[in-house]
């Protein structure tokens, strides 16, 4: 795995690739790896020639007040974990690479960014798709994964690629699980003990929300209802939103005709976290 | 020259030129081309293999009120004089080819869009940046030219590029002018023959500020004051601004040490002109 500090250097590589006719897969990260990215890896292995990760933590997708500064970081253990995984390139670029001085440039997604996510990190996604957007004119790939737990983040970056032709196969990768049901993030490593009991009761407001789909309901007040009941059923965990929107589309909805997404962003202690559930799909 | 309608078809060409080691030079235009138009083809047919020109009147760099519905067209003479200049490919998508129906992404190049122009056409800058980085991602320019004539929108450009990490060359294309001196543009043809003699007041007040300037002034104050006094020597010329900025950043300067540049915005009857010059260079 060649490891890539510059960004002229990565164009170069991304030249000589696309010269040669191979075929260029992304994973965009920011690091402290887990077995959800490396099945983004995976899934992008089987699609291309050759794959490029990329670790960076972007400063600009961080609100005043958010984890930036003490996000976890452990650069020998995921070097080592995507050697395994028979990566290709690892760029990983210091922060003024990516934003020298009198740097001013931002891309907007405006109608899907709207609420969710967005309503309580206001400028987050136009940070992430500033950021991706950008890092695609290095990588230059012919196709990238992004992972379903950020769901509206797939779909802003869905919105992004289509509206400004970028001519990338943005290929969604499955949501992944602990044991215990928590969604993988890299920022359940803050999670105490308690806080952890606590989060499970995340995937299991969402299980219940899906059984009362299941059982034919397709009011979205009832769903939402029911899910809030079991996040609000004991202490510990302060519900920024529950909601229920189109998947396709990200539109608000009452109810449930076609494919769904159940999603949540929640305070467990001083820990936000967000996960989701498709309800409609057919393998489901 | 292949005249190329569709993204898609224009992306393939592309794909194919680069893979064949061609350089793919590129002009943007809003079409009604004249001379000055051509010697941006001429400047980009030296510097490359494949010359690309556009034409594409943007509706979202206009604003309300603004010539958008009565732009200037002449799509049989545009073709016969690229055809004459050895042009490649003619890109010339439909709206609904660029702007399809959900369409919600645009880029800020924040502080460069500031100011001058900027001013007086909000989010005009937001629609020229945005349409230029959607024509980049479509034909995949190694290098591109940009008139001088429109120098706020070349450097906002040119930020663009570095802040996106776009991998484009962006050659400044020289500031052409009638033989009255009226600086070229497609919106001269709007003007009549009184407001045309006016209009020669534009670059007159140009020169005579370059001339103080020559004779050893440097207090932008008293330059923008000399200007402004050729521009108000008679009717018909509404000022939006004259101003005298860095030319290489933009910014506000009180004196003129390195290169800089005079620019004016003006109402001649109901036809908006711009102008500018450099000073400090030594070949002027």
């Amino acid at each position: 795995m060649q490891v890539v500090l510059s960004v002229e250097e990565m164009q170069n590589i991304a030249d000589r690739l696309r010269k040669e006719g191979k075929r260029i897969g992304f994973v965009p990260t920011m690091g402290y790896l887990h077995e959800a990215h490396l099945s983004l890896v995976r899934n992008v292995k089987s699609r291309c020639d050759r794959v490029v990760v990329s670790i960076f933590v972007n400063p600009t997708q961080f609100g005043p007040g958010e984890d930036f500064e003490r996000y976890p970081r452990d650069e020998e253990g995921d070097k080592a974990k995507l050697e395994r995984e028979g990566v290709d390139f690892l760029f990983m670029p210091g922060k003024a690479e990516m934003y020298p001085p009198g740097y001013q440039t931002y891309v907007d997604v405006s109608e899907v960014s709207k609420g969710l996510c967005g309503e309580f990190r206001p400028r987050h996604f136009r940070g992430m798709a500033t950021i991706v957007l950008k890092l695609f004119n290095v990588v230059k790939p012919h196709v990238a994964v992004f992972g379903e737990k950020d769901y509206q983040q797939l779909m802003v970056i869905k919105q992004m690629v289509k509206d400004l032709n970028l001519n990338i196969e943005i290929i969604p990768g499955t949501l992944m699980r602990e044991e215990d049901g928590i969604a993988m993030s890299s920022r359940n490593t803050y999670l105490s003990p308690a806080d952890r009991e606590n989060a499970r009761r995340i995937y299991r407001s969402l299980q219940k929300g899906k059984e009362l789909f299941d059982s034919g309901e397709r009011r979205v007040s009832s769903i939402v209802k029911t899910v809030e009941e079991v996040l609000r059923s004991k202490d510990g965990i302060v519900v920024q939103y529950v909601e229920i929107r189109d998947a396709e589309t990200l539109e608000k909805i009452d109810r449930v005709n076609g494919l769904a997404v159940i999603a949540i962003a929640a305070m467990v202690g001083s820990v936000r976290l967000i996960d989701n559930m498709i309800i409609g799909r057919s393998e489901q």
